[in-house]
């Protein structure tokens, strides 16, 4: 299986392309911390049938990621919103000037992306 | 019909999740700006088949938009990032420090999106 972090990732970008169904079993799993076994109590499947149903999720979130790579192209934005940051506050410290210019160069990359 | 301009945004999105030749026929109406005359000519359908098939990526597409807002959220994004942009030409111009608080605020907003 995928780790925590990436398959919540996955699910806030594409979970709304789940069914209703897959949505909430894979909630229960990713957010709500259920066992394997409770929420297949819960849902009235055995064990093996929750285990795959989240393999399938994670193989369908994964698919619309590979074809639409739109969380990649948003951390690079992160990124470097993060660096435009990082250069404000070292601007705060050292006044020089040049870093201004570098996060306005940084906007226009980022603008046209 | 979607304006062409709404049209490419959707594409570049999520054209991928289209079929081959759904993509193909979509791309002939908006990025080579072929008449659906000729488009039915080379794929050898209707005029008619060939509206119809665009109406439908129409759907398919904003039905994507519809779900996942992510082109929503990136020219959120964007929006902020062009304000980031203003604020260090105004910079420039002031040499206000306040404006220079005002873009780390911004940045640290985006990355908390």
């Amino acid at each position: 299986m995928e780790s925590i972090v990436k398959q919540s990732l996955l699910y806030d970008f594409y979970g709304e392309l789940l069914t209703e169904h897959q949505r909430n079993v894979y909630e229960d799993v990713i957010f709500n911390d259920m066992s394997l076994s409770e929420i297949a109590q819960e849902q009235g499947i055995s064990r093996q049938g929750v285990h795959d149903l989240i393999k399938r999720c994670d193989r369908i979130l994964a698919g619309y990621e590979e074809k639409l790579h739109l969380i990649e192209k948003f951390q690079e934005t992160k990124q470097l919103v993060t660096e435009i940051r990082e250069l404000t506050q070292r601007f705060q410290e050292t006044n020089d000037r040049k870093l201004i210019e570098k996060i306005e160069q940084i906007s226009s990359d980022i603008i046209d992306l």
